[in-house]
């Protein structure tokens, strides 16, 4: 196989799916989504069964525990794939909003419309309902799709793809509009992220280092999401009960989440006060401490001393890092050095320094007494996320639909010319 | 000169400072740019006495009339320059604004605020009233940014520079809000634009060669503005009268300009009568015309014959091609194919052929019954422009003072924490 001229030949007809899919209205979109909910419910058998030769081949190989339990696609798993298809095709459909409409000096009437971005490369690993996932937001949005999975779930993917592929028949829309490549060749990726012609944006989903990798080498822009580094700062004016409950939930409500929180810094003013409640509710759910200083003269010898690495370092596991801060200045200073801009909370009563907070720190999300655990797309109502932007352009934070669309100018004239 | 660790106290300098500008207000910034205005009408005779210098060697090494033209800074250029860091004052600031607040299920009010995007580069040829114009616009919109100039341009730049830094320290703001880069050595160029952790944005301006070369090898993403290959489809239900006068006014109103007509479509039904009346007008302005077969069977010897690299082509000069269509579905098909996705308007007075256009062309700007030559940021009401992009995300067509920006998440809470 030559794997150049196929990803030559896979974008190609992505782009021409892509206008196809630009003029296809709301129904026969939802059309399609709901026909593939039929046929990934129909064909659960089939799916099991080709999950099932995924999933002999990883043990085979000896893939490690973490990555067989995603590579898994459960019954209950399938039963949810088809119900996200059915959710993304109940959610409002954003392409051809038109928005703005002023007329301007010279008589014409402008105004912008939101259209589909074109073709979106997604470069996932081996998660099997990320292609059924991604294929909807995609399409839903008014985008060719071309779906790069984890080779570990070849056959999961393209046994996902033909019920994706008959929605879309059913629909009258085209099978290229969601392409799944079918070679496991790592040279496909590599074409990929170069095919500045016909893909408009990258969309990678997974860890730091698949992320990091392809952002290097990409010629296409890419919507990225790197790490999670989340803080919440306790102000010497908070509602110390809500600190608590705020404090203990964004770490421990579930530990492998992106917006779960890394870093605790407190007021100097509270710490004493509070610290030592925070430790023992942590030291119930299991929680290893790592400390500044201050903190550790507070906790004693159950907190470990944090080094400067630890203040970068997003865990996505039961540890957390303290540090005791002077005032608001510093703990502004310290998310926007050592964090990764993506969501950070203040619980104060004072309204200057929670105005101050949500201008001055720079993330995707900033919030004022409440949880950082509420930084996703399901919670901020955009009904599904294709990712959580860690970008400063287009989209920053949780990205659904609306994020894999772009707005276009419209000039509406009489015949106006420019004098 | 050690250009790397240059370039990376340049970077590091710029992204502290855009922290302080991030939290500078409306009324500091204007100050600073009232004061640079000032500074540049003060300094006039300075500044004219460093572009002769730029001047007197351009001319020593032979640089072509055009290239002069554009280095040069006139005593009108002063005063424009002047009156635009005066404009760019009175524009209203898009920082801190707060929009779409609503509560969620879970209690959280949840909205968002325009942000700055923290520090922009910029790359340009030698054009030193691009230098105070770039710096006024992201120091309004509250980025840090840095300068790169044609180094023809390089005294002149640096006195620009030193007006500018007068405005900055006399609002108040530190000079490394907006740094010139003080060196003329290419590798600068090639550390800016892989400063990926220290520059937000790169904003090139210029040719198109320069513009590819530095997309194809930023690391940083670009908001980049290729080509203007602009159509005008003159529909069977065209309004004749106004398909002559938007054809003449998008071709030759002025024709070195990115919205610029460069290839004329006209349906077939209305060809024999509209495109000899468009080559007379067309020949008394000295357009030279290069058409299909059916243009030159109506039009006879004067059109030259297009050859397929005529369609893709963007002439900006009085060059235009002319192409006779079956109907709006191969106009579209043309647009989307051998167009620039720039601007492009369709002369109609059928409402669905309308729809359909606005819709299915897939350009920055689409137009009904108006020229291409109003797309633009002065004719947009974007008070200024930094660029006219030809990307899809971010922002798509004419950069203004919000394309600069960008929208973070912000959560108001009263102590919710996620079940």
């Amino acid at each position: 196989m030559d794997i150049k001229r196929y990803m030559q030949q896979v974008g190609r007809a992505a782009r021409a799916a892509s206008r196809e899919l630009a003029r296809a209205d709301s129904g026969r979109k939802n059309r399609a989504l709901l026909a593939m909910a039929e046929a990934v419910e129909r064909d659960r058998a089939l799916l099991t069964a080709a999950n099932g030769k995924d999933l002999d081949a990883a043990r085979s190989a000896g893939l490690e525990a973490a990555l067989l339990d995603r590579l898994t696609l459960s019954d209950a798993g399938i039963t949810a794939m088809a119900e996200g298809l059915r959710q993304v095709a109940a959610l409002p459909d954003p392409v051809g909003e038109m928005s703005d409409f002023s007329y301007r000096p010279s008589g014409i009437q402008l105004g912008k419309m939101r259209v589909p971005l074109g073709v979106i490369g997604i470069i996932y690993e081996a998660r099997p309902n990320v292609t059924a996932d991604a294929a909807a937001l995609c399409l839903k949005a008014g985008n060719a799709a071309i779906l790069r999975g984890g080779s570990e779930a070849f056959h999961s993917n393209q046994a996902i793809a033909a019920c994706v592929h008959e929605g879309l028949r059913v629909a009258g829309l085209p099978d290229t509009a969601v392409q799944v490549i079918e070679t496991t060749d790592r040279a496909a990726v590599g074409e990929l992220i170069t095919l500045s012609e016909y893909v408009d944006v990258l969309v990678p989903r997974g860890g730091k280092g698949l992320i990091a990798r392809i952002s290097a080498d990409a010629r296409v822009p890419v919507i990225k999401h790197l790490d999670g580094n989340c803080h919440v700062f306790i102000d010497e004016r908070a509602n110390l009960e809500q600190a608590l409950a705020i404090a203990i939930n964004a770490k421990t409500q579930r530990y492998g989440t992106c917006n779960t929180m890394e870093t605790l810094l407190v007021h100097q003013a509270v710490a004493a006060e509070i610290l030592p409640r925070l430790a023992t509710a942590y030291g119930e759910k299991g929680v290893a401490l790592r400390g500044c200083e201050r903190t550790r003269a507070l906790l004693g010898a159950q907190v470990a001393a944090a080094t400067e690495e630890d203040w970068f370092t997003e865990y996505l596991a039961p540890i957390l890092a303290i540090k005791v801060l002077d005032d608001l200045d510093q703990a502004i200073d310290h998310i926007n050095h050592y964090g990764s801009h993506h969501t950070d909370a203040i619980v104060t009563e004072d309204y200057s320094r929670a105005r101050r907070f949500l201008r001055e720190v720079d993330s995707s999300s900033v919030m004022v007494n409440a949880s950082t655990r509420f930084a996703d797309g399901f919670e901020y109502g955009l009904g599904a996320e294709i990712g959580i932007s860690t970008d400063k352009i287009h989209a920053r934070g949780p990205v659904g639909l609306v994020g894999l669309t772009s707005q276009k100018w419209v000039v509406l004239g009489d015949g106006q010319v420019r004098g």
